[in-house]
C-alpha cells in the first residue's frame, strides 16, 4: 500500500486513553444526571456549521481563533467555536419548538489557540442553556445546576461569582470611561486575577482612561459583603443611572431564587469585578472558581437576549452556563477527590484461558459471568497464567478467575484478588454472584 | 453587532432535537454496556488529523470522501472518517499500552458523500476493536458483540454474514481473474444485493473478465447451507490454493467460538458473495443485515493486520466490527421495537407556578423532587394553568404538580396525569415517591 506514515496526535490535540476514560465517565455521567434532574433535554448539532454562522459573534478577538476552511463545495465552514451560537442557530431555525426550551448539550469544541497547559484545540463544553425566558429564574436555575454540580462531584470549596453587564456599562459610565473604551475596560477588569490591580490600572491608563475615572472604578469593583451589602452601595452610588438600578433589581431576583432553589448562601456573592469575555451577554453574568488550585474558572455563563435575534431578526431571550470538563477533571485529580472505587478500567474479571483443552470451558464461563451482569475479558491467547496474572495487573482488572483441568473437573473456579493476592475456590454457580457483590461494595 | 445571518445547518448534516435523542441515547447506553460487558474500554482521539494519517487506508475511492483542509500552522488536516484509523494510529503511538487491547469508540465521523435518505455527512460509528491479537477468537468476539447488541434491541431477525478475504483471493484467481482486476472483482460482488446478479456479470463482464470465469465465480459465490457445508465445498472446489485452505481454517474456528460464547447458530452463515469495500482488511470479514427494512448492513468489520503497520512498519493485528447507530435506529422506528417507555422526554413532572405569591413555594417542591431523584421542571413564567398544562402536553412531560393557594395551605400537592388527565391529591411529602414509582413501573 502506501509509504509509511508516523502516528502523531495535531498540536494542541489529545487522545484519551481507556485508563483516563473512567474519571471522564464519571463525571460527563454526574453532569448528564444533574442536568436532566432539572428538566435540560440532550440536544445535538453538527461540527461544521457555515462560517457566517460562526463569525461575527464572539467579538473580534474570539472570532480569529474560530477553525474556518472552504468545503468541496465552495462553501465557507467552521468547526463550532462554543456550543451557545449553535444553540442560538437552531433555536432561530425550528421556531415551533416549545419555549421555554432547555436544553444540554456535551460535546467538543474547536479553537486555533495557543496550546498552553490545560488549554487545547479541541475539548469538551457541557451547556445547560434556558431559550425563551426573561425570567431570572432561567437565570437562577442554571446557577444551580453548576452549584449542584461541583457539589455532587465533592468539590467542598468553590465560589460562585455574579454579576450583570448592565451594572459594568453603568459603572463605565459613571467612572467617566468613554463608551469606545468601554470593550478595553471590560478586557483589563477581567484580567484582574491573573495580572493584578496594579497592572490593570496601567492598562486602563495607557488606553487613555483617567487616573480619576480608574480610582472611581475601583473603588466600586472592590467593594465585598453579601449581595444585599454590595447591591445597596451600588444603588447608592449609581443610583441615578437606570441601568444600574435595572442591573442591580435582576441581581436581588436570581439571590432570591436561589435561596429557594436551596442553594447555600455561603457558596455565591455578587463581584463587580467580574467580567465574561464574551460579546454576546447582555445581563447577568456568572462565573465558578475554586481557590485552590489556581485553574481559572470551572463554569461561565450569563444572560443573551441578543445573540438569536441576529440570527432571527426578532430577540428571543436566553440565558446559560457552560461547565468546564476539563478543569474539573484537572482539580478532581488535582485534590484527589475521585471516588476511589472508580479504579482504571471498567472491567471487573480476567477469565483465564490455561490450554486449548480447557478454552471452551473458558468461552463458557465468561458467557455466564456476562449473562449474569459481569463486565469480564477473557484471554485470547493461551500463554502461560503468569502473563495472564500480569496483564490484568497492568490494565488494573481487580479479578482473575482462574480455570484449569482440576477446576474444570471439580465444577469449580479459582478467584484471584489481584490486589491482595488472596485466591478463593467458588463452585462454578456462585462465581458471578460473589464477583457482583465485591463490585458493588467497593 | 453584525448583519443579520440566515440560521442554517449545512447540506448532509443534521440537528438532532430532544425529543429524537431519547432514543439515540438508549440505544448508545445499549452498545456502551454490552461493549464493556465483553472487557471493551472506552478512548477518544481528535477529530482533526494529520492528512497524511488518514489518506491512503481506505482505497482510492473513499479517500475522496475525506474532508481536509489546511490549518492555521500550514498543516494539512483532515476530518476523521471512521474509527479505525484512528485506533491503528494510537495503537502505533503508544507502543506501551497493554495487549490486546480492547478498546471502544462511539463517535461522529465526517464524510464528503452525496447526502441520500439516511446517509448523512457527519454521522456516528459505535466500534469495538481488539488490537494486538491473531486468535480467530478476537474476530468471534466483536462478532457476539454484534449479536448480542442487536438482541438486546429487541431485533428478532437479523443474519451475520462472515467470509474472509483470503478464499476472496483464491475465488478470483480459481475464477482466472487476472491480479490487476480483484480490485473491480471485489467492487462489483458488493453489489449484488443493491443491483442483482445480471448487473453484476455485466459489469464483470464490461471489465474484461471472461464469461467462463464469471460463470465459475458465481456457481461459488451461489453457495447457501451451514457453515460446515459452505466450507466443505470450499474446500472440494479450492483445496488447491493454500490461501483458501487457510481462509477456511479460520472460518471454521471462529465459528466454534461462537458457539462456546453462546451465539445461536442460526443467527450466521458463511456467505462467499459478502464483500467489505474497505481497502485494509486481511482476513476475516462480518456484515450484519436485516431483511426488513431494506437498508444494507447494520454493522461491519473485520480483520485488518496491515493497517497498524503502515505506521509503524511494524504488523500488529487487529480486528474489530463497527456498529451503524443510525441505521439501527431507522430500523428501530421503522419496526417500532423502542421501548414505549421512553416517552418524548426525560423529564417526569412540571411543576407548576400560579402566581407571584405561591413561586417560593413551587420552587421548594421542585427542588424537593428533585432531591428525592425525580426529573422536574419548574415553569419560569407564571402564566395561566392551561398554558402550563398545554406546554407539559407538548414535550411529552408524563405529570404535572399543581400547586395553588389552596394546596400550600393544605401542605398538598395536586398530580396530574397528562395521558389518563386524571389528577390526585398527595401530602407533600408522599409526592416525590409517587411520581418514582410511576416512572420506575412505566
Amino acid at each position: 500500500m502506501a509509504t509509511k506514515t508516523t502516528p502523531q496526535t495535531l498540536k494542541g490535540m489529545r487522545d484519551i486513553l481507556p485508563s483516563q476514560m473512567v474519571l471522564r465517565q464519571y463525571v460527563v455521567g454526574v453532569l448528564r444526571q444533574v442536568f436532566e434532574r432539572y428538566g435540560f433535554e440532550p440536544a445535538e448539532t453538527p461540527a461544521l456549521e457555515y462560517a457566517d454562522t460562526l463569525l461575527g459573534k464572539y467579538g473580534e478577538d474570539a472570532d480569529r481563533l474560530v477553525y474556518t476552511f472552504d468545503d468541496r463545495g465552495g462553501r465557507r465552514v467552521g468547526l463550532r467555536y462554543d456550543l451557545t451560537v449553535p444553540l442560538a442557530r437552531i433555536s432561530a431555525q425550528y421556531g415551533d419548538l416549545p419555549k421555554p426550551f432547555k436544553r444540554y448539550q456535551i460535546a467538543p469544541v474547536w479553537r486555533t489557540e495557543r496550546p498552553q497547559k490545560g488549554r487545547y484545540r479541541e475539548f469538551y463544553q457541557c451547556d445547560v442553556d434556558t431559550v425563551g425566558s426573561t425570567s431570572m429564574l432561567a437565570d437562577a436555575e442554571v446557577i444551580a445546576v453548576a452549584t449542584d454540580v461541583l457539589t455532587r462531584l465533592g468539590f467542598g470549596r468553590f465560589s460562585v461569582k455574579i454579576n450583570n453587564r448592565k451594572l459594568l456599562i453603568a459603572l463605565g459610565a459613571y467612572a467617566g470611561v468613554p463608551a469606545e473604551l468601554a470593550g478595553s475596560l471590560y478586557r483589563s477588569i477581567d484580567k484582574l486575577d491573573k495580572i493584578g490591580a496594579e497592572a490593570v490600572r496601567e492598562e486602563l491608563g495607557a488606553a487613555g482612561v483617567s487616573s480619576d475615572a480608574i480610582g472611581r472604578l475601583f473603588e466600586l469593583i472592590g467593594i465585598r459583603g453579601t449581595p444585599e451589602a454590595v447591591l445597596g452601595e451600588v444603588r447608592r452610588t449609581l443610583g441615578a443611572d437606570e441601568r444600574a438600578l435595572v442591573g442591580a433589581g435582576e441581581l436581588e431576583e436570581i439571590v432570591g431564587y436561589l435561596a429557594d432553589l436551596g442553594v447555600p448562601e455561603s457558596t455565591y456573592e455578587v463581584d463587580l469585578a467580574m467580567v465574561r469575555g464574551l460579546d454576546y451577554y447582555t445581563g447577568p453574568i456568572y462565573e465558578v472558581k475554586v481557590e485552590e488550585p489556581k485553574i481559572g474558572s470551572l463554569c461561565g455563563g450569563g444572560r443573551y437576549d441578543g445573540l438569536i435575534g441576529m440570527f432571527t431578526g426578532q430577540s428571543l431571550p436566553a440565558a446559560g452556563i457552560s461547565v468546564g470538563l476539563e478543569r474539573i477533571l484537572l482539580v478532581l485529580e488535582e485534590l484527589a477527590l475521585a471516588p476511589a472505587s472508580l479504579g482504571k478500567t471498567k472491567t471487573t474479571v480476567l477469565v483465564t484461558v490455561l490450554g486449548p483443552d480447557t478454552r471452551a470451558e473458558s468461552l463458557r464461563l465468561v458467557t455466564e459471568l456476562r449473562r449474569a451482569g459481569a463486565n469480564a475479558e477473557v484471554a485470547l491467547g493461551a500463554e502461560k497464567l503468569a502473563g495472564q496474572l500480569r496483564y490484568a495487573g497492568r490494565k488494573g482488572i481487580p479479578y482473575v478467575a482462574i480455570l484449569g483441568p482440576e477446576e474444570v473437573a471439580a465444577g469449580e473456579v479459582l478467584v484471584r484478588d489481584m490486589v491482595s493476592g488472596e485466591q478463593r475456590r467458588y463452585p462454578r454457580s456462585e462465581v458471578a454472584a460473589a464477583l457482583l457483590a465485591t463490585r458493588d461494595a467497593s
